[in-house]
């Protein structure tokens, strides 16, 4: 059994909380968030209990793994501490909206030689992991084009882009992983083109919520992705990969199979209301793949370099927003090797 | 060349008037009518002409091949006459709404040793095609399910249902051969339901235009076809056949591949809006296997066998109707056997 | 919170168990079953204990509601002493296989006043409801043609089976009740048809594997059933319904939505490997609708009657399989008024 | 009637020939071709004659319009002949594979004020035609977003290769004139990355068979365009468009409506083996629209404005293919506003 605290009470943090109360090899034990009563109901409703304070959390002796979930600029900070601690974490992207302290933290926490898994739950869709079976055994060959869409129903508040660090970092970078994972190559070039569309005020947060990225994966090979904050018809995503002897898809999902027939035209079932309808199953086959690569002591992944090049992507897609061109990227030094191993 | 007389100027004599205009090994030379004008603006449309009678059409000496499209009372008139002249013959069903006289009919042109064929169209479509194929070929293994459905947009005129024999004999008949041709075998047995729902006043002319018929086969597979004289969303045929190791379908047609998304919803392109929108290429691809049948001397089918057959299907359902109970299927004796081969 | 007993530690009831345990409004207190062993594995994996005995199940003080999941054969006994008790009852179809002495029980409970609901869980499918909603909103119109499709992957044992009731009363009384509750109609006649295909030796037990069911309406709409025991190629139901003015369906689910191009032939993710996995989160959803109507006092459907109705149509249907003819199917008399209500 | 010449009788002057020859409002009269005797077959083919010499086909008292099917290099030559002899043309695209040739062309032809229309046959594609319907009444909104793929199952021989003008001119070029049509706005500016990877030595002709284009329109709207020269699963084209309140699609076209059902997966008809399957019927319909406009008067489009529009903007992605950077799009001056035009 591992035993885990939960840092962060919020909504992500209460999906994580039932993911960890459900998981049979999991002793769910703590809750922290820096309003002390909802992490008290969060652990009540799960049976943890609320941590009093952080060194509670971060006791070597009393707990295996944190699960970091607060707010974004508090992630370094409990990373380098359970670095400390030598606790195991799992952690939510990104380890720092500024790369080069991400880099800090990450390679701290690689030295310290704690477990850790930055938690990109895409990787654990179901469909996405079939894409990516079909990709290593070969069935359509080299990847030459890749088509991703990330696209969600509603523009978010304000207050929340303006502190995402934007579409890019905040949205795409996901699928800037998922691009990575699923070709095994990490991208040399991109160039982003945006619009404020849905937005215009976004312009003086110097932010887009609607742009077409273009990756250049070393041989060659292209990647398209393009990403909207507000579809006006749900939440989508949606990826394609051409190879050079066949082409796979993971389709948009519907809430539904249910359609009616009518003169001239049929109706079906929509998509998703929202981006966790549709990817709620991930979190928990995340959780999953951790707990199982600590009982096994087996490599763990998405890792911190995982997470640090997917910025790294992010950083010079925006760099080309404003440039009008093409932008190599730049990974930086690897981690040390034995964390830097990537699925 | 074959030289064809066409015998029947209506709509789908204009519709088999195109394919004979359009088709290379055809040489279109006369097209009769009962009304001679009709004719004459048929036949100046695909540079054929009006023939001045019956005479004129039944001369061997002129035509090869004759293809009966007029009214349906005159199938069997039409069809005797060319076997007495030695003229070919591409029928369209029935050969007489009266299956007795259509089986002496049937008999001696059979003896007379013309080439035959009638027009079961639907067997040259394209996706049923490949059904077959799939079948033929032991991809699903041994039939054991069938799902036929055969569903028209529009109530026909009472007038015309008057006169077409009933649902049984002029809708259902075509998925009858279906049911025959696809399994390659003869249904023994068949249980029919049906009700007057689109059209009450049907009751008086003992005709139903919604149905649900089951039928047996040898072996113990079941076939089940619903038919319906209006459905509210446009024309749809559909057919799933299940096999011991696998299932093929033949799905809906649709007018297109548009779809647009909305909130909640997925509207797509929807039916045909007629049955002629959806078998139009049937047409085209039956006088071409009947041509190269008479190019080639190859065995013809659907055969005059096939029609019989379709037939004494359609009797035993009609009888059923009224019967509330399962009857068994009498085919009569086989026509001579050299015309009787069925693909 | 409603204090629930569970009956049965087998399969089914180790599905409800994690549902009772995972439902807010309930107190999970204990499990029975005739292995104790058993009983008391399940019990503590979910936080409950094990019965000593009935006695200790019947004890209207500590429990408010029993779940028979327990062997077919003991349902009608466990439901009369719930209504002796005066605890509520959510219990697995059928009451008895007997539908004589299911009638008998089903009235002494009605009589009791015990809520009690019959677990027909499809009703909660998130697509069957959506029917439901579109044929009660008027827009399909009136119901005139209707296809269930009930196919299982594999043959269950022989022992499964031989005490199973047969096809009709243990695999097509579902699509019976569903049957019912989305058109809610009750049908007048039954036609049924029906083969050993997939296991010959089915012939001893009076049975069949294989099988076409047709349905009349009052007012004439018909339905279509086709059951199979084993498809070679998962699990696969569906349901589609023809009204007067459009069509709705449910169409099939498959385990993704990833597709494969390859030259000449596109493959997508296919169906479910058995029920279990199409139709897992009825379970739950059945589960809810109880516990609320508990919470609230309202109407319990599938009620009783329903569970009754069902099987009257499935004994009909044995019959005709037999007979060879379309049999009336006959309900009996209501249960009192205040139990026999439907939804 | 409008009297026609036909300018080439390569293989897709005969696919224009059939055309010509079935609509009925054409007196398709001359065919010319470099290769005489192949001219001679193709017209005696559809009942026209081959035509002596160039004097022959431009010569106004016995021709009312050519279509010009030649070779690329002679567009240009036919086209200001037509121009002096007063006569319509229907024109392959493009007009001259240099742009500043074909504006001169363009320009000459449109003082002289005969009919020219483009043929970008696309836009008489069933589907796009819903497309720009669906647009144009506004269902979805402003556009935001667009994708268009095109992709061809195998690459051309070298040969061909080397005179098409590249991947941007000779294949990209119509979802350029696809996309401006369907967004009714002029791209303002081009990105395009691409690489050899099908055929490395199409690096020596400094060309490319797989690309990525990103093009940016008036207020931000935003184009992603892929093209591929081999796909190994056939041919592959897709638009989909995202605007502001919903989105529209016209999904990929298959060869039939046939699925396999079998464990684990099902195996569906596949992509079209090449590009005329997929767009044949868009000629006729070409045709038909240019005919009609003739008869009547009315505007043609695609423009003469049109064809340099698109070329424009492949000029330009030829050159960010080689730039690394956003190019602007220049358009040059409006031909004179009455040919200038567009749908």
């Amino acid at each position: 059994m591992q035993r885990f605290a939960l840092l962060g009470a919020g909504f992500i943090g209460s999906v994580h909380a039932a993911n960890l109360a459900a998981h049979p090899g999991v002793d769910f034990r703590l809750v922290y968030d820096v309003d002390r009563a909802r992490a008290q109901t969060l652990a009540a409703a799960h049976g943890a209990r609320a941590a009093s304070d952080l060194a509670d959390v971060f006791d070597a002796s009393a707990v295996d793994a944190v699960f970091i979930a607060s707010s974004t600029d508090t992630h370094a900070m409990h990373l380098r501490r359970a670095a400390e601690a030598g606790i195991a974490v799992l952690c939510e992207k990104p380890i720092d909206l500024d790369l080069h302290h991400a880099r800090e933290t990450a390679t701290y926490a690689a030295k310290s030689g704690i477990p850790v898994m930055v938690d990109f739950n895409r990787r654990f869709d179901r469909d996405y992991s079939e894409l990516k079976r079909i990709l290593d055994a070969g069935e359509i060959g080299q990847v030459e084009l890749v088509q991703l869409s990330s696209r969600g129903p509603v523009l978010p508040p304000l207050s929340y882009i303006a502190t995402s660090g934007g579409q890019m970092r905040d949205q795409t970078v996901h699928f800037f992983d998922l691009a990575r994972w699923l070709t095994g190559l990490d991208p040399i070039e991109v160039f982003a083109a945006g619009s404020a569309l849905a937005e215009p005020r976004l312009v003086d947060y110097n932010d887009v919520d609607t742009s077409a990225v273009t990756l250049r994966l070393p041989g060659g090979g292209l990647v398209q992705i393009d990403s909207a904050r507000r579809t006006g018809y749900g939440y989508d995503e949606r990826i394609e990969i051409m190879g050079s002897t066949g082409m796979a898809e993971a389709g948009r999902h519907r809430t539904g199979a249910v359609s009616r027939y009518q003169t001239g035209k049929i109706v079906t079932d929509g998509m998703h209301a929202g981006w966790f309808e549709r990817v709620r199953p991930t979190y928990g086959a995340a959780l999953a793949h951790f707990v199982a690569a600590l009982d096994e002591g087996t490599v763990i992944a998405p890792s911190l370099e995982d997470g640090l090049k997917a910025q790294a992507i992010a950083e010079a897609a925006a760099l080309s927003l404003r440039s009008g061109k093409a932008e190599t990227i730049h990974y930086g030094p690897s981690l040390i090797p034995s964390a830097a191993a990537s699925a």
